[in-house]
Parts: C-alpha cells; sequence; structure tokens
C-alpha cells in the first residue's frame, strides 16, 4: 500500500483534478491513499525562528501518521535523485523485502524537519528545481503511475 | 520574450488549465507566447526506424519555428540540472548580453531530434525523473513564473 502524507489542502482546483486524475490511474495497480495534515499559516513578515517553529509543527503532524513499520520515502531537495526505472525497481524490491507499507512524505512550504530527515528511510530528490509543495504532489502520483506501469511491462507515453 | 515551443495539443483539461494559470501569472513580468506544433502519430507498434522518423519530424516542425536569433534552451534528459535560482541568474544574464527571445523547446513523446540538439543553446535536465511531455510544458511555465518572482525580489511560496 502506497500513502502520500502531505500538508495542506490543495488551493488550486486544476491541480485538485491532476492529482485525482493520476490516483484514479495508480488505484487498479496499487492500493493508495492521500492524506493531509493541518499546514501552518506561513507569512513572509516570519523570523526564522518563526519559520523553523512552522516546519517543526507541520513536521511533527506527519510523524504522528507514520507508523513504525512504514518504509519513508521524504521528498527532500537535499535527497538522492532516483530515475524513473530506478524508483519502479526501488518499490518492486521493497515489495519483495515485505515493505508492505511505503509512505511518501512531502513536507508544507518552507520545507522538511530535522526529525522528518531522520526518519526518512530514503530521502528523494525529484529536482534540482524547487516546485511548490501542492505541485509535488502530482508529479509524485505520476512518478508512482509510472512505476507501476513499468514494473507492469506496460508501455507509457511520455 | 519568452516562447515555449512544444508537440501537440494537451488533451487534459485540468492540465490546459494549470498552463493557463501559470501563463496569466508571468505575463505581468515577461511578454510570453506558448506555440504547439502538430505531433506525430506514434502507436507501440512502431518499429525503431518509424519512431526516429516520428523524433525527426516533429524535430523539423519544432526547427522551422526557431529563427536564427532566438536563444534555444532544449528540455533534454541528457542535459544539465539548472536549479530555480541558477535559472533565474540565466535568463537575467541572456538578457543584459541582449538575447531578446528566448526559447523554450520540449519534443514529442519520443524525445528530442539529434538536429533540435544541434540547435540548442543550452540543454537543460528539469529532473532525472521523466514526465510526459505535456506536463513539462507546466513545469517549464512553474519555473519561468519563479524566475520572474526571483528577479523580482519577490517572495515565492514552495
Amino acid at each position: 500500500m502506497i500513502r502520500i502524507l502531505a500538508c495542506g489542502k490543495v488551493r488550486d482546483s486544476w491541480l485538485r483534478s491532476g492529482i485525482e486524475e493520476y490516483a484514479r490511474r495508480i488505484r487498479p495497480y496499487e492500493k493508495l491513499e492521500i492524506e493531509e495534515v493541518a499546514d501552518e499559516k506561513a507569512p513572509e513578515t516570519n523570523s526564522d525562528a518563526e519559520n523553523r517553529q512552522v516546519i517543526a509543527a507541520e513536521g511533527e503532524r506527519l510523524l504522528k501518521k507514520i507508523r513504525p513499520q512504514d518504509y519513508v520515502i521524504l521528498l527532500d531537495l537535499a535527497g538522492k535523485p532516483l530515475d524513473s526505472v530506478g524508483l519502479a525497481e526501488y518499490l518492486d524490491d521493497l515489495k519483495t523485502h515485505g515493505r508492505s507499507q511505503i509512505d511518501f512524505v512531502i513536507g508544507g512550504s518552507l520545507g522538511v524537519s530535522p526529525d522528518l530527515i531522520r526518519r526518512a528511510d530514503f530521502r528523494w530528490k525529484l529536482s534540482d528545481n524547487t516546485f511548490p509543495h501542492q505541485l509535488c504532489r502530482l508529479l509524485v502520483l505520476e512518478q508512482i503511475y509510472r512505476a507501476c506501469r513499468i514494473q507492469s511491462h506496460e508501455p507509457y507515453h511520455k
């Protein structure tokens, strides 16, 4: 079972539709849950210390959702890249080794907390470019769908 | 002026909305055009030779739109990464050096032609992960918008 753990509601309706579309495509291949925790307000006037509090509070909410047996893939700009075939093989390997619950965790608008980084089993850098965290949900789902197709030896249009 | 040169019409309506949304956000900062050339049918039953013909035909249509004075940034999985601040500085530099027209060129579903690669002034690897070429349009626009905000010293939510 794959779970997406993320912060806050997706505001843009087109993005919600895209996320739903990829979730719908994944479900014939894989049990999928998308779980949201509340996000914190992070006004531009925040001090660095206040921003750290935002990151810590959001991180704690995400951590509470993670069970000890979960395998945690954390989206992290400071992580390692993993190409699409690599991700497919990685997910396949995890299943082979009996890891039945995989959490893809996406931090809030200010990034990921040190506690989340410590809990992560793998830190995945999706791109050198920063993308909005809500758009990352779509990108991660697209990559999971692509991995499902690769695992099933089915064609996938680029 | 920034131009997006891409193959084929965007099929998903949510993706069209997302692309329009980012185009709308960019336009107060930068003149923007999105130009599409026709894509070729590329059935799974195609031979490698037929696929090369598809890539060549789409590549030629894109090349015809490019003028000699254009600066061409080609989206290419075999290119180099450029992070968001790097892209902002790069675009700024190009303007300083009088390059007034920048084309972001996105190939079709099978990739980019050797002729396009030869014409490219910079080959940009957006991610180690493969994304659908139509979704790349959204990602490139998001990065251009982000670059505009960075250049204007305006905050940008992640």
